[in-house]
């Protein structure tokens, strides 16, 4: 059928403009959708995050669904790598071993910025007011404080023991007031850095003894314990009393005369807190210290299958959740504290490296590195209730940390 | 000018498809910032809400800007109303004096549901696995069990302690496994109510003693604490050892012989747990009792300013905040823990109700209800750092409440 021209070109012409209302709503259309429903409006205060330590990925993860909902590459070596959260719970700052600190946002599942703040780290922690990042180095020894906001350098602590000595840092957790506590493992020293005004930090330091290996802040914000390696025992440091300045606590606390092989150094920031009492993995020792936080005196010990790495209290400290150091990885151990007795022993998988609880305790999950799997257990009845792929699993971290003193 | 008839029609044609093509781009621009821009995707960590309780509404907040950013009318009688959180932190379950019980979603700032659950009720909870919502009820007399999701009725335990004989209900606060402690004002006993199977729940019966008014669940989930109005003294489970039954401790609490006039009856969900010591508001005295948590002994009694209401601790425990009844009511007292002294006396405002610390206890948020303000302070130094307007604000509740036991 033929056409006169004119209207041909204005059936041509409208034809054109139909199409480009097509392609303009598509396009609408696809924006709107990558916009709304990729970045789901939900709430953050059951999200967490697995990290994958020998692929720099984490997968992030729903404890609601028991499931991963997304993953994220790109994250350098997190061999020994640990987070914190923003106090919103929406972002994860992630601290690895390469001195790269990576800030994430759960919701949009995206790296948002990410910088190497130094060669060689192992951790950090986040301030009372959620404003200031703060991660711990061992090269070079000191600490950095970013704001938390943009990951802009603030401020740093150099770790520097004697004049030109720089010692490596290990056990930063937070404190009351913005402050911070962290222990020099060379300098031998507990310092607690004031970062009430970011850009000028006022450090004071403690005598801790020889070689603090690790701290921890118990969960009131109260006390600073570092772990000695060089030395049997702990130190202490009451942050509510720091004139009173440091004690040595739990001499028998340590390898002992007999310097027992160690396997691998337990993680005090796993020192478990259950009604007034303290949890401690022994150092090579097969046992649980169990220390009254009154008198800071041990008052039991008990057996467990292996030497522990992490003692964790589930919320409410109930129970104590015990993983081991090779070659007895795959096992994990519950005490009760009640009665002061292994509860339960499984053997979950290969290489048990990390447990979370969820905030209220009904569940935790546990990371099986050589399985490739994190397995979710009830703590009620420890039945496995869940798992799911990951590769070479190791810390897990839920937001409800950001609501924590002491990590 | 003049233009021949078909083009005059052709360009009519196209500014119509253009009008149509700007009319339906605005349309899903419009569309697109509904849906993206006004439910920010954001964090739901540091949010909470404000109750107005003279006008059935809710102002929400957000504890990082220390500022509200939405308002929500329609709930009802909101004169003696509590709050809860969903485990993800989104969504708000506010339980009215009218037996309201209203779902809020945090994100989108809007009722999500509401259902009139009873004809006269006093707050509520939420199960430890954020699944179960439980409301306590005067009339009728007993408690009933709600989807989280939906808000569907499951079950309900009425309150007939004896036949024919129904009791208000006080004090309900979770326990862990889905439990749920309560006590019977008009019983005299306090309940226990398990409902791992939702729709069938178990419960225990435990003789409490004249009057249960008020109950709490200590901090860890252990201990179900009744206070007694018809006698002095406090009834205690331990709901680690139910079969040991109840026991009554503290027979110098309460009004003792002298019967002293009772302005406010004190709110024990307000009771402080710091260093192993519970912080009780005494009844009708000027006093804040001091008990020991292990051997549940009266160790110190501290004397205030008026009858306190709430005894709160800031998280970690180092203070506790108390507020008054009339006539003391504009007054705030703060007592360090540490020393066991006041280490400040404040006027905020007329009619201090309530307090809310921020998760890790930096600030507290006072309602001042007859100022119609909300007041925000810093802990550490006592100085106000904000304020904002509120019609009759009453309780405060942040979303931290969501990983807490015993709520």
């Amino acid at each position: 059928m033929l056409l006169p021209l004119l209207p041909s070109y204005e059936l041509m012409m409208r034809f054109s403009l139909f199409r480009s209302f097509v392609l303009l709503s598509s396009l609408f259309l696809a924006l709107f959708l990558s916009a709304c429903a990729s970045p789901q409006l939900r709430g953050t205060g059951d999200l967490g995050l697995v990290i994958e330590r020998a692929s720099g990925s984490v997968i992030l993860v729903d404890t609601s669904k028991r499931a991963p909902y997304a993953h994220i590459e790109g994250l350098g070596d997190l061999s020994h790598a640990s987070a914190v959260y923003s106090r919103d719970g929406r972002y994860a700052y992630i601290f690895g071993r390469d001195g790269g600190l990576t800030k994430i946002d759960l919701l949009e599942a995206r790296i948002v910025k990410r910088v190497m703040q130094a060669g060689n780290s192992i951790g950090g922690s986040i301030s009372q007011d959620g404003r200031i990042v703060v991660a711990q180095n061992y090269t070079p020894g000191g600490i950095k404080a970013f704001d938390a906001e943009t990951l802009d350098l603030l401020s740093e602590v150099p770790a520097e023991y004697a004049p030109g000595k720089f010692s490596k840092v290990v056990g930063l957790a937070d404190l009351s007031g913005n402050r911070f506590g962290y222990a020099l493992f060379d300098g031998g020293e507990i310092w607690v850095s004031d970062f009430s005004d970011p850009k000028h930090p006022k450090t004071q330091r403690y005598p801790a003894g020889m070689q603090p290996y690790d701290g921890l802040v118990t969960p009131d914000g109260r006390y600073y314990l570092a772990g000695l390696f060089g030395e049997d025992g702990v130190s202490l440091l009451d942050s509510w009393l720091p004139e009173q300045g440091t004690r040595k606590i739990l001499d028998r606390y340590g390898r002992g005369e007999e310097k027992l092989p160690v396997f691998k150094m337990p993680h005090l920031r796993g020192w478990s807190v259950a009604q007034g009492r303290a949890y401690l993995p022994a150092v090579g020792r097969h046992e649980v210290l169990v220390v009254d936080m009154d008198t800071w005196k041990e008052v039991g010990r008990i057996k467990v299958k292996g030497q522990p790495v992490f003692a964790m209290a589930r919320p409410g400290g109930r129970q104590v959740w015990v993983n081991f150091a090779f070659p007895d990885n795959s096992w994990v151990q519950v005490i009760d504290t009640l009665s002061g007795k292994i509860v339960k022993t499984m053997e979950p998988g290969k290489a048990i490296l990390h447990m979370e609880f969820t905030p209220r305790g009904e569940n935790v999950w546990i990371s099986a590195r050589d399985d490739n799997k994190v397995l979710i257990y009830d703590t009620a009845t420890f039945s496995g209730i869940g798992e799911f792929a990951a590769k070479s699993p190791s810390g897990i971290f839920f937001t409800t940390r950001a609501n924590r003193i002491g990590f």
